[in-house]
């Protein structure tokens, strides 16, 4: 069966459960389904209606189908759950899902759930809370299988089983001291094709490729990505094994990653929630406060032009021809600006390429600059009086590619070499750089022609 | 130890021991590092040199750090290796990374090559080759772990022993009959909590969530994201099993379609390297062709503007604002036109949403158009000669934004109703439409009010 189309086809069959008051169907539908498709289903109801079908399946079960919902559903429905039941609920959760969930409660609401739980699982997420927000302690699960490195395979196997039902993924284990030292990994399937009577110690890597519990998420989740791993062990500054990351988290990491600097590049301040999850309040703080500081912008370039006009320079055929031009030059801009901050977020560049990166771009928009001013004149001059002024508007045509490409390719660089995260240099902030220096010249370049024309 | 640093750290290492001929220094390092490290640090050798390290070492480990190695530089090594070794090489692959591979070589060379492969293999290609760029078919291997229905799990345990060393991932487990038709799944989890004598069929979860081998990659890799698969069976139109898609696929996936929508955003023709691996000719094929669809788009803008000059109407003090107008309305049109193709890429809104988006759209607009307007309105009239024209520009930018936002927030909407990836819908494209309108608006605003004035 295919993913997606479940929920146009079981939210009738649910709903009709829900009507006849149908338990074992209900339990049925709860855990013989994928939990992230039961999910999907729930997500179309209302959170007491979600929760009054949860309850007819174990605490486990419902956990489960609780990781797969988007957190403000999530929020919504544990606060329609009764003390008990709640609690029973998040002691089953994983640590990091539910790190994630109270994270996303209000303060009291969590000050008032924490004594009602057992002491080992408020410790633990007590220390989780503690990481600071897109770190990899933040999107870490305490639930990762360890073993010592002086046991058989044989042993390992029968302690794996065990393990199992609480740990997030048992296909790679790790090899701690008594110290929680990290000394060594191993996957279950060299486990399954190694001798039973195998020392772990004989068999495990002890290379391993982890991460630091205060490096940043997205790099976690590129590392992980990179090595092909299932999941990535993360230890504190002693290389203590702290957690593990698994390849899921760092997947949903990514997509984040991606839409939040998406929303960057026009000017939007990242959001939390999906747009239609997001009230339209936050949507026009996020969006205005740019769209200001853009505005802004525009004044200095609508201040600019003023000047122009004073000195009489502000000739009416201009304005004609003055959206055509800014537009070539923000464009250019904004095309060099994107692929320059992939280019430095995937770290394919280093720092010192910048000159290489900046001849390239003045090579690139010479080229683009020459082509689009050839047209420019071409069209201009079945537009304007005179040809002179046709001339005008191809030169500026070049100038502003040339200024676009090398503006765009350069101040996200600039940006990183301050430290400051290049995404921040959005397309709409390059673009009204350049509306800045394409009107001055503009003008300058018309100023010129024309004493050489007069 | 961790990532990244590693070739900063290995590669003067690695120089020494080529210098000295150090044989079984080159063999320790192709073979005790994470094939992944080894290759980050390879790909700052040049191809040749990167082959001779690779002698070094067996034809299993050539062909998983190969695997980790970018396109560009894998065709470039191979066209490096003799005959013998290439098709030993080759035939260690894995078959997704074999196709990746020879979908990047000259037909010339896979057809030369072909013939000196075994049966099996050949075959293998031809089929994974035959299935269209960016579907399922064209991600998955055909290297996965399948066991009939009726074997215990002790028998399944031994079997799968025997099948995990040629198998990209033996943690889940297909149960197929013997027409390959997909029957059921399993993970490797499951059969080591259960007794060995346990019948497949009796724990195999029988609703399993598969893909068909024509869609989409980009909807497979979020398939495997949303339900935090390793890995995803891939079925023919028969639902017999054909293949998997792993979970470092599907990631490789959506870092790629990320990448791809963020060029698209700013008009840019998706790259198929990165950045500096692009020649500049392809570069300015990429950039150059959209650049005069705009331009077009522009020279639109300027005939509408040399009409109004005609009519008298091109007055100097206009042109003052034109940009401000005009980025005011570009600028919300892009950031509506981001969010919702972000929401319609995330399924996160149904078609039928259309109306309520609409809405919400006008409401936004008007709210932030008010907030833009306001403070042009009062910056303005600190720059014109009469009130009046301050008021035309703070009308013209609350109109303006109102427009950029429904346009943004509807093109791509339709978009997508007619069937097309509403993503192709960049941010350029927006502002240009929304300077056609604007420049429209903006001039009969002025007339209308100058008309009221007067």
């Amino acid at each position: 069966m295919e993913g997606s189309v479940f929920h146009t086809l079981l939210l009738p069959d649910l709903r009709q459960m829900l009507d006849e008051k149908d338990g074992p169907a209900l339990k049925e539908f709860c855990e013989a389904l994928h939990p992230g498709v039961a999910a999907e289903v729930l997500e179309d109801l209302d959170a007491a209606t979600a929760w009054e079908v949860l309850t007819h399946c174990g605490p486990r079960t419902q956990a489960e189908i609780l990781g797969f919902l988007p957190l403000p559903f999530q929020v919504q429905l544990v606060r329609s759950i009764d003390g008990q039941n709640l609690t029973r609920l998040v002691e089953e959760m994983s640590p990091d899902d539910r790190v994630d969930l109270l994270e996303r409660m209000e303060p009291e609401e969590v000050e008032s759930l924490l004594p009602l739980l057992a002491h080992a699982e408020r410790a633990d997420i007590r220390k989780l809370l503690s990481y600071p927000e897109y770190s990899a302690g933040s999107i870490m699960t305490t639930e990762y299988a360890s073993l010592p490195a002086d046991i058989t395979v044989g042993d390992a196997l029968q302690r794996l089983r065990k393990q199992a039902p609480s740990r997030e993924t048992i296909y790679y284990v790790y090899i701690t001291d008594e110290e929680r030292h990290l000394r060594g990994f191993l996957s279950l399937r060299d486990m399954i094709l190694a001798k039973p009577d195998t020392r772990l110690e004989q068999l495990m890597e002890t290379d391993v490729i982890s991460v630091r519990v205060d490096d940043d998420q997205e790099r976690v989740a590129r590392e992980i990505a990179k090595y092909d791993f299932i999941a990535i062990p993360v230890v504190d500054n002693q290389n203590r094994l702290v957690g593990i990351v698994t390849h899921d988290d760092a997947a949903d990491v990514l997509l984040e990653e991606a839409t939040e600097d998406q929303q960057r590049q026009v000017a939007v301040e990242p959001l939390e929630d999906g747009y239609l999850q997001t009230a339209v309040r936050t949507l026009i703080w996020k969006r205005g406060m740019w769209l200001i500081i853009l505005l802004g912008a525009s004044f200095l370039t609508a201040y600019i032009i003023s000047l122009f006009i004073g000195e009489g320079k502000g000739i009416t055929w201009m304005a004609m021809f003055l959206p055509l031009v800014l537009a070539s030059g923000g464009n250019a801009g904004s095309q060099s600006a994107t692929l320059i901050i992939q280019a430095l977020a995937l770290r394919e560049t280093a720092q010192g390429d910048a000159t290489r990166i900046c001849l390239r771009e003045l090579l690139l928009g010479s080229l683009l600059g020459a082509g689009l001013a050839s047209v420019s004149l071409l069209v201009a001059m079945t537009l304007v009086d005179f040809y002179w002024q046709a001339i005008v508007v191809g030169l500026t045509v070049f100038v502003v590619v040339i200024t676009g490409n090398v503006v765009g390719a350069m101040l996200p660089i600039g940006f990183k070499r301050l430290g400051v995260d290049p995404a921040l240099m959005s397309n709409p902030l390059i673009s009204a750089l350049v509306d800045m220096l394409g009107v001055i010249l503009y003008y300058n370049i018309a100023r010129m022609t024309e004493s050489v024309v007069a």
